[in-house]
């Protein structure tokens, strides 16, 4: 094989050879040979879309695996509609490539595509491929479905529920620098330091959790920005005044915040979480968790939101702590 | 007002100020303030979905009126839509930019998302905001429905079909040369120009066609890579003996092309026209001819295929045209 012949030729070679298989066969992905895909909705059903792109650059290194990339391009996605109690269903793909891309590439790629839309039930049915000055871009257009009228709401947590969280935090955030530098946090056993690694570059979203929050959540959002400022959001106006030991933390990152106690920071305003904020009123605490056991989905009680308070963190002494960093805005977020 | 007071602070700013409006207060779009939005189906329909993002540099030159980058960004993909016989509903935008915009530019975006909107028939439900370290893209993907089973595919041209044009080719791809370079084409009038530079910006998808289509066409698709390279999409593997006369030409294209017979390449192979080529079985082209007309959409007969001859451009003689470019694959375009 000659060494040009390792580098895709033209957009159709690239499409009909690595993504056109990800359709499975779907009637209305038209084989990534039409113009526009189709979906004929279920009775019944309402349909979820949400759309995150991920920037080289910005949201990964370049020089990640791609199967790791396409895995979280998708994953991201996927996410908020496990917040919204929706199932995915398909995904519209929009790749903006500096270049021609390499086979190798381009096939690691679509293998994480693969593995994920196999993890989440959908498949591709259509988007787009360009060429771009800039970095590397993967747009993802999710589409679900959720029941007539059961979509969970951001807007809707009343004062006196409970917030409840999903999995551990911070893992991400630690996960990023030790993917980052591989020297960091020395003190974890490396099986501790590729669990993390593996959490920032393989986010889970909770799908399993949909018809738990369907039945039982006054609100819900997916924790992408960080804790603090997701959790503002799911408050909506509310206070809650929330002991960092409440946080549910995995034993890597338990033990790297004993090491170093100022990565409380880290895990209360590092993003990429993945893991769902859901609030439920007091009634309907006994049988959420039960179907949240029954999912197979840890969940921790992070108190009750109040709407005489502010939203606070305190510590094991009750005092409040100071945190610097409440996640961040996109308009500010540097590159990684 | 200050001069940092001219540029946006942050991404809520943005959202809420700009583009929150647009959603119309559709309520599957949560004002802009959930995590994804909500369609809820109309019985009988199938939704159908495009995606084609623009990048400065590519699609269009940075320093573009805004509004009129708003308006391509959107009407390719309406465009799209119209050509499977399908009416918009709402559309998602991802908006990667390159800095913080000033207040002007993304007032100035949003009007001209607004004016498209209104004229196409959709709103704004939902996207995404982030910086990027390469040029500004703007992502959308358009969500439209269309009577269950009457999707038009692209694939369905039989033998003795003919193929139908809209409107005129080739107005954009000299447009081009205008807005690029204001002294092209001195001998046109400044109406002629500015009608080519127009069409080239302000393209308009023709959804008016859309019962047509649906009742009458065997196969159809939207013009965006240039007339040849999409008829031989529409053509599938047939052929057809084209008239070089037969191609409808606006009066400025005209007089271009008799000022120099070298532009007749320019407009077989220039892309960005989002005119529509269908295909129509013999049987029904009187009631097309007549559906068109009451739409208010000019079409022109280009000719018949035919499984045993070749795609050919023959001029008033019945000489073959030598074409050089067939229209431009996605991989090789070059940065504008």
């Amino acid at each position: 094989m000659s060494a040009s012949g390792d580098r895709i030729a033209n957009e159709t070679d690239l499409i009909q050879t690595y993504l056109a298989p990800l359709t499975r066969g779907a009637p209305g992905a038209f084989e990534l040979r039409d113009d526009a895909a189709l979906i004929a909705p279920e009775p019944e059903t309402d349909l979820v879309f949400t759309s995150d792109p991920i920037i080289a650059g910005v949201h990964f290194f370049p020089t990640d695996n791609p199967a790791d990339i396409a895995w979280k391009a998708l994953a991201v996605n996927a996410s908020d509609l496990a917040a919204k109690g929706a199932k995915p269903i398909a995904y519209m793909l929009n790749l903006a490539l500096p270049g021609p891309p390499m086979r190798e590439w381009i096939s690691n790629f679509a293998n994480g595509l693969h593995a994920a839309q196999d993890r989440f039930g959908c498949h591709l049915i259509g988007g787009d491929t360009d060429m771009t000055p800039g970095p590397l871009s993967i747009g993802v257009t999710i589409i679900g479905a959720v029941p007539t009228g059961k979509f969970v709401r951001r807007q809707g947590a009343a004062s006196g529920d409970h917030v409840f969280v999903t999995g551990t935090i911070g893992d991400s955030a630690l996960g990023l620098r030790v993917h980052a530098d591989p020297s960091a946090f020395p003190h974890l056993t490396s099986v501790e330091r590729a669990f993390l690694e593996d959490r920032y570059l393989r986010p889970t979203p909770r799908l399993a959790l949909g018809e738990a929050l369907r039945t039982h959540a006054s609100a819900a959002l997916d924790i992408s920005d960080g804790l603090m400022k997701d959790l503002t959001r799911l408050a909506g106006g509310l206070g809650l005044r929330l002991h960092f030991d409440l946080i549910p933390l995995s034993k890597a990152a338990a033990s790297a915040r004993a090491h170093d106690p100022a990565l409380a920071e880290t895990i209360l305003g590092g993003g990429d979480d993945y893991e769902l904020l859901v609030a439920v009123a007091p009634a309907a605490i006994a049988d959420f968790r039960n179907a949240a056991q029954a999912a197979g989905i840890a969940v921790s009680d992070l108190g009750a939101l109040d709407a005489n308070i502010s939203l606070q963190v305190v510590d094991a002494d009750g005092t409040p702590m100071a945190i610097e960093r409440f996640g961040y805005d996109h308009f500010s977020r540097s590159a990684r």
